[in-house]
């Protein structure tokens, strides 16, 4: 028995254009016997209130209709779609319709509804009830969804769940099963995710075949993953991140006994991987081509640039150079070699200061001349917001999305400044912590060629100059900020892990007046994320939809509030 | 008995603080049987993930067990609490403690947890099993938070529970149930409570007493509402909105026949009053006295200014208006009458023609000038970020927060500027469709007192002239935009009740075209929408977090993208 297993990156709410191609997948591969494709691929996911807009379920399950009767009759072709339910309340089933002979002949519906991070299944769906199995070439073939599967093992979530849907299909006699997953990138998850697997498949004593969808939607990126377990827990083949011309991997599950695996990214590549596939989705899918990134010479911006280049061609992305009266000659430099080694379509200086001038002329005009003196808040922040005025500008002029530069330390502390270096579509290192921001920067350095550059694309003196906003004469990050190794961890623990300011001063052995500052900093930003860009999600837990916290709250660590539009 | 029903504005994360205030009511009014408070009190309502935060709940409970042994001991007080539970991964439970004799006696937890609109009490809360009641002064007292009673029949969604925890009281005996809930406010909810209380207390023959928490937290407002029926279902008092000076609402359980209720407030008032308590809570809360606004002369802006005042003070209140080349004289004489008619603490002119004009000699000289020609989007939507800029730099060099103007009409079609006119805290009006705003405006100039004004606040000829934008000759916004009495119906069909294309055309008899384009616009506009300001929620579905949509996909309706970072 071959089962195909597609790399296939459905669009949301396209529900004929993505029938249509998993129409042609069928038509091409027909000659197999099974075809799997991903969680809710009919719809894309996720679909988020989408599902609720009448008749939205019933344009999916008339796709799907069609499509059944378009198939090859002698395939299996189990297709990832909504289910309608009458009197939910709008709930629908998050299903795996099983379609064969020419009609849609059953349903296995998603039983485990998450609803921690990111995933608030349970608003959309109901639960589906016991398992569902099916017999085909010879196999009992039972059928899950995404969570069915991993049952938070593979997030570390502490989730408890009440039934196990792995142990029921095997209790019916199923020796193969098939899972149909859109379970968002995280470093480090994929590897957990076929420990699942193995773990599973040799606890039972049974075949797994697991796929996940490919692509990017708004601020998660998945991963094209596959795995394919032999019932001794044997990892028999393994995908992550296909290339978007990748042909379907097929799997000969009666034959197949021979390890055949992709190699094993490590978490810079993975992490790299991800953005590189998150600003292509989200460029391509909004009908864009073109990036344009604000260049300051410092790494972030040098990260965020090498990134786009290699999303969307170095042709296809502007660099924009902003100096200011305190911008010093290295970061015009650093600036143009990193233009240069990733050939970019252009590199455009556009200087700030007479925008700058005419603001403060302006607004000394009104009487507000003595807040606005040099390296003022008010002054710092015109500067960077009369960047974004420039990029935004050019972005309306010639087309193109803005990308901003922030990274996560700097987003956690609120360390930017709002309508300034945060305008932008997407927050490429917005989950990325400055630590990491390096080592990004250190792996594309060292396989320029895995990362798609013909030469190490960030320039040396970028990776070894102290940090700057430049924002005032001779400014430093670790002015106001303790050093980023110290910053990276307490965000890690505070955000992430969301210990106590307790725990953390005790297992950092940082200073407590130190960790308490941080952390009100950290809680009284968040009308500032609030407002930020779109963040890919790469981390256990993203700034974004995943991390929904209180503006206006006091939670405590915060011993001073800090007051809305200020930047550090 | 006497129940004591406080006006109470518990703050997230100040669970000290919040319990010291429960203590201090106890105190006052320990000559009566039973204090009630809200859902959540001792936390706040919604704490969202701060739930997670390790110690966090138990901070709760330690807070709550000294309280609970500093209340009058023979009183009744019941406490809104987190209550935690070992073995279910992080989620607690939704509890009201039970506290006499100077400990906490029992429990009764949330058993209905809402996952629609705002809610998502199941990523937080595990849910309670089974009704929990207690005797004192003579009654049988069962205990509900918030859903337990409303069953969602107060927000018209279709949601289905399998159990109904006030039918289990009244079987269990209660002659009365006390519920404590922290509903958001939305426009007519209120009534519908009023409804449900009064329906359900004469079917089952029982007492009713219903309490909801007050002040505003980001994007949610709380009415403070009281209702308490009979059990024959008459509602004998019933309260809405009290101000913040007002003392608990005090009932006589066995003595009270007479029926006094507040009066009724219209539509307009009702949202008059969340908005004002929102904009307070929101400046109050971040500990900020000040806002600033941009006056344009327009009505959204005289509206938004309006509320600042009323909210805040008008000595709290400052006005900018920032005229451009195209900006007519009647705009300014607009803006002036209104700051006056409200006592504005300034009004100050800033033109913008000056960063105007240096931005374009900017760009001008990086040859994106052809871009750059007057009435283009670029270089309307320059005006919009010079404007953004100054009230920016005002905020940062004074103080204060930018209250920004945008209305919900807008918003959803995107007619409005990122990083421009939708700079600020919070967007005010971004939950009330055009129309509305006109009728706010009506109603406060037909009401000024009840309103907190001396006068009638907006201009008339404010009233009365054509909405534009200014942003280039003799622009209107109908020019682009069909009237907004249709746009309004258009976007209340497909936003607030999710209405198909197809339904919209039938029943508005629009042309298909021109609501096509609309529906287009909404769906792609999305990506400001993620990136707007604090939105109060007053309707049914107010952009936000109530209503999560993917930015990229398609959904159908809109047959082209239209490009991010652009306005109309």
């Amino acid at each position: 028995m071959q089962v195909v297993l597609p790399n296939l990156d459905s669009r949301i709410g396209d529900v004929e254009g993505n029938a249509r191609l998993i129409g042609e997948l069928a038509g091409e591969w027909g000659h197999c016997e099974v075809l799997l494709t991903p969680e809710l691929a009919i719809c894309g996911y996720p679909p988020r209130d989408l599902l609720f807009r009448e008749g939205f379920v019933a344009r999916c399950e008339q796709a799907l209709e069609s499509l059944a009767a378009s198939l090859p009759p002698e395939m299996l072709v189990i297709v990832g779609c909504p289910r309608s339910h009458d009197s939910d309340g709008g709930r629908c089933y998050n299903g795996l319709a099983i379609c064969r002979g020419g009609r849609v002949e059953g349903w296995a519906c998603k039983q485990l509804l998450p609803g921690y991070d990111v995933f608030d299944d349970d608003r959309y769906f109901r639960p589906g009830v016991g398992g569902h199995w099916i017999e085909h070439a010879g196999h009992r073939i039972g059928l899950l969804v995404c969570e069915d599967l991993w049952q938070a093992g593979d997030v570390r979530e502490q989730t408890a769940y009440e039934v196990d849907p792995v142990a029921d299909l095997v209790q019916a006699g199923c020796d193969l099963i098939m899972a149909s997953s859109a379970s968002p990138f995280m470093t480090g998850k994929h590897l957990r995710q076929v420990d699942t697997v193995s773990r599973l498949a040799s606890r039972h004593g049974v075949g797994i075949i697991s796929l996940n969808r490919a692509g990017a939607e708004d601020d998660l990126v998945f991963d094209g993953g596959a795995i394919v377990a032999d019932s001794t827990g044997e990892v028999l083949r393994r995908r992550q991140f296909p290339s978007q011309s990748d042909s379907p991997l097929v799997v000969s599950i009666d034959s197949m006994t021979e390890v055949r695996q992709t190699p094993c990214m490590d978490e810079n590549e993975q992490r790299f991987q991800a953005l590189v596939n998150c600003v292509r989705g989200y460029v391509h899918k909004t009908g864009n081509k073109q990036a344009i990134v604000g260049l300051s010479g410092g790494i972030d911006s040098a990260v965020t640039a090498a990134i786009a280049a290699a999303s969307l061609g170095p042709e296809n992305v502007t660099g924009v150079m902003m100096p200011s009266r305190h911008s010093s000659a290295h970061s015009l430099e650093d600036a143009r070699a990193l233009a240069e080694a990733l050939g970019l379509a252009s590199c455009v200086e556009v200087p700030i200061e007479r925008i700058h001038e005419a603001t403060r002329s302006t607004l000394l005009e009104v009487d507000h001349g003595s807040s606005l003196e040099e390296g003022s808040l008010a002054d710092q922040n015109i500067q960077a917001r009369a960047r974004g005025l420039i990029l935004m500008a050019i972005s309306n002029a010639v087309g193109g999305l803005v990308l901003s530069t922030g990274n996560k330390s700097e987003l956690a502390v609120g360390y930017a400044t709002l309508y300034g270096d945060m305008c932008g579509a997407m927050a490429v290192l917005g989950d990325v912590l400055k630590m990491d921001v390096y080592a990004l920067a250190q792996w594309m350095n060292e396989h320029p060629r895995e990362a798609g550059f013909s030469q190490p694309p960030i320039p040396v003196s970028t990776m070894t100059k102290p940090p700057s906003a430049e924002l005032r004469p001779d400014q430093v990050d670790q002015d106001s900020l303790p050093p980023y190794e110290l910053l990276d961890e307490i965000v890690r623990r505070w955000v992430e892990e969301e210990q106590s300011a307790g725990r953390i001063i005790d297992e950092t052995g940082a200073d407590a007046q130190l960790v308490s500052r941080i952390l009100g900093m950290i809680d009284a930003a968040q009308f500032k994320r609030d407002q930020a860009a779109v963040i890919p999600k790469i981390s256990r837990r993203a700034f974004g939809r995943g991390r929904p916290w209180p503006i206006i709250g006091r939670p405590g660590a915060a011993p001073v509030w800090i007051p809305a539009a200020t930047s550090a």
